[in-house]
Formats: structure tokens, sequence, C-alpha cells
């Protein structure tokens, strides 16, 4: 595909451009080091991960109205708590740890890659995280984005179409001139039946060292690349 | 009012952080003075100007469902356009003149205003322009938002109050913890309604030579400045 197509570039966020593994382990850690030793802080991020596309399918399905991720994460945050049996946090401890989200690191390359595809093309994170989520990420890591786009902005959580075609709308675009950079090939099948373009970034180690999906391209996508720096060489930036 | 009680800084934008008027003029000037040489830019740019408010009523009455900035930009030019009896345009010129609001230039002070507010405050637009405009102007012009906020997310026009509370909403912040930042009354005392804080910024220029509105701040707004970088400055930034 020829890059000069593309006007804009919207990412997901979530294990694309930042670690979110690491970083909830992180944040968990001396809580649970606290509270419930025993528990391995990746082994409780990946629980609290567990519960993130069911309680978005709640929404999806139409069953609740759009609820955003903070609420939804801190709902997760809760159940996950109580069937490790963990007692005892306050409601502002909770609030705390459920920022933990809003505290993650970037890969090592995704501050200098999307600075590089800044110059060249509109560039904004399609995640189905919050707005407020999104912004407390982005000064604390230096993600330089143009707008704040995703599932708050139009009220539906990915990969539900509407995210795709709503976002093509809003920038104007015709939908091939969009480019979703995204290291899971769900969200890119999702994105190319609403006539989007397509960028794969192989992120093995999202779900740490045994991690057994999205390890390669699943359809032929526009775009492949190991990380954002080497995407930027591809699209010329 | 102790600036460390806001956490968030949002920017009206036409008229506070750019100069609409001259950059109307400047784009308008050539079309102009090839099918209407008799008529001043700056007369026309008023006159698009004027058309501004009466539609976006049509929204906010409930009389039309909310459409972007942009559609009403190009019916109210269209408007004007045979006001004047300047036909001959192509739609593509039409289009293309209607671009002039993506490509207005900040005054002297508001890139390096905002860049010092960025280090304290989230810094966002809440203005009645939509997604693309802001952030086509964003990236000529170098404005540092940390997310793109205002009407098109809130399907609403300033004025209305759900604008200004559903802002507060997004940003999850205590209503006094956001701050309008704008150089017009009206919008400062609407915001207020809301329990936002208010900072006037004097824009002496906006309407040109003979300005005779928003030269003074109208009730005690809880910061007044000349321009943003004075802001900065009473803001501990």
């Amino acid at each position: 595909m020829n890059p000069s197509a593309i006007k804009a570039l919207v990412f997901d966020i979530f294990g694309t451009v930042v670690d979110w593994r690491s970083g909830v382990a992180r944040e968990a850690a001396p809580i649970l080091k606290q509270h419930a030793p025993e528990i391995d802080p990746f082994d409780f991020a990946d629980a609290w991960r567990r519960e993130y596309s069911p309680a978005m399918e709640e929404v999806r399905s139409g069953r609740r109205p759009y609820t955003r991720l903070d609420v939804l994460h801190r709902e997760n945050l809760v159940k996950v708590l109580a069937r490790y049996g963990i007692t005892g946090l306050t409601d502002a401890q909770i609030d705390e740890l459920n920022l933990a989200w809003h505290r993650l690191d970037p890969w090592a390359d995704s501050v200098e890659g999307l600075h590089a595809l800044k110059r060249k093309f509109i560039i904004a994170p399609l995640s189905n995280g919050n707005i407020r989520l999104m912004v407390d990420m982005a000064k604390r890591a230096g993600l330089p984005w143009d707008a704040i786009l995703g599932s708050e902005v139009v009220k539906a959580y990915k990969p539900s179409p509407q995210v795709y075609n709503e976002t093509v709308d809003i920038l104007g675009l015709a939908p091939a001139e969009l480019c979703l950079v995204a290291a899971h090939n769900g969200d890119l099948a999702a994105a190319r039946k609403c006539g989007l373009s397509t960028a794969f970034i192989l992120r093995p180690n999202e779900h740490g060292p045994n991690q057994k999906t999205d390890l390669k391209a699943e359809q032929a996508w526009d775009f492949v690349a190991g990380d954002l720096k080497e995407l930027a060489g591809k699209l010329g930036c």
C-alpha cells in the first residue's frame, strides 16, 4: 500500500503503545506485599485484565449504557480483590490502585516512534480507555497525541463498528485514509471491515513470557512492523 | 483564588487563542480580489462570523440535531457569498475557503503561554469548533493541547450548560477544579453558573479597531490577564 494514501493514524493503546502488564503489576505490588504477599503481581494484573473484555461486552451488547473504562476497571478490581480474598483496602486505596492504568509505561520505541509519525500524520489514540485515562497516561509518558479519540468520544467500545466508522467521520476522511495501528489481529480485522487501513505491530511480550496470541499477522495487513519506529520508517517518516 | 485548586484549563479558541478575523480575511482576500474586489476582506470575515451564533442557536434550541461547525460554517459561507452577489465559485473552491477556520494564526503570546500552562495543568480547547478543525489548527500553529474537548465531544454548543457540565464529568473533576479561559464575558458567565472557575483574557482587537464588546471583565472573574503568558504567571507556571 502507498503510505501517501494515509492521512491519519489511530492507535490501540493497551499492549500496542504501552505495557499494561508490567505497569499494573508494579502498581499492585506494594498493596499485595502488605495484604496478600503470596500473590504474584503479574498474576494479579492478568486476573484484572481478564475482566476487561466481559465488562465491555455488557456495553457492546446493549445490556448496559456506555460507561467509561475507569468505572469498569474499578468494578473489575473489586471483583478480583474479592476473588483473591483481599480485604481491608479503603475506598481511597482502591481508587488509587485503579489509577494504575493511568500510569503505564510506553514500550521503549513508542515515544520516539510517535514523534516521527506525528510530523507527517494526525496521530491519536483509538483506545477503549476513557479520555482522562488517556490524558494522564500521555502527560506522564510524553505521548504527543494530536487529539484523544476513541471509546468515550463515540460512546461505544471496540470492536463495535461504530467506533471505527464515527472516528472516520469525525476526522472527515475516507475510511482508507485512516489507519489503525494495533498489536491485536482482532482489532485490525474489525477496522478493516469498516474500510480502514491497517498496521500490525508485533508485541510478543504483552502477555508476558508465555504469550500465545497475536504472535504474527493473521491477515495481509497493509503494514507490519516490529515497533513504532520501524512503522515510521515504512510510512516514510 | 488559590491557583492550586485548579487541575485543568479549557480554552475558548476563536478570539481567545487565535485571531479569527485576520485569518479569515487573509484566506478570503485572493478569492475576493478575483470575484468581488470592491469587498473588504475584513468586512467579509465579519459578515461570515455574524452567521455563527444564529446557526448554532438552531442546535442549542433543539430545532436541529447537533451538526459540526465545519458544516455550519460552509452553509453560512454559501449564504454570505449569495448576499454579496458573489457567484462562479466551484464547490471545491467553497470547500477550500471553508478551511480558512482551520488555518487561523494564534495571538503572539498563545503558543508560549500554552506551553507554560501545560507544564502544570491539563490543557484543552473547549471550543464550538469541531475536532478536525481544532486538530488542523493546532498542528499548523503549534498549539500543544493534551486533548481536544468541546462541542463535538459532547454534541452541544456553548453556552449550553451541558458543554461545561459534561466536560467536568469527562475530566473526572469537581467543577471548580476546571477553569475556563476566555475573552468573552458571556462564555465565562455560563461556565460560572455550572461551578467552573474562570479566567478572562483581554483581547481588545478580536473584532478589529472598533471593538465595542468584551473590553473589560464584567464580573469578578477568578483570574484576569492581558494574555496567556500573563495568565501563566498568575497561575504560578
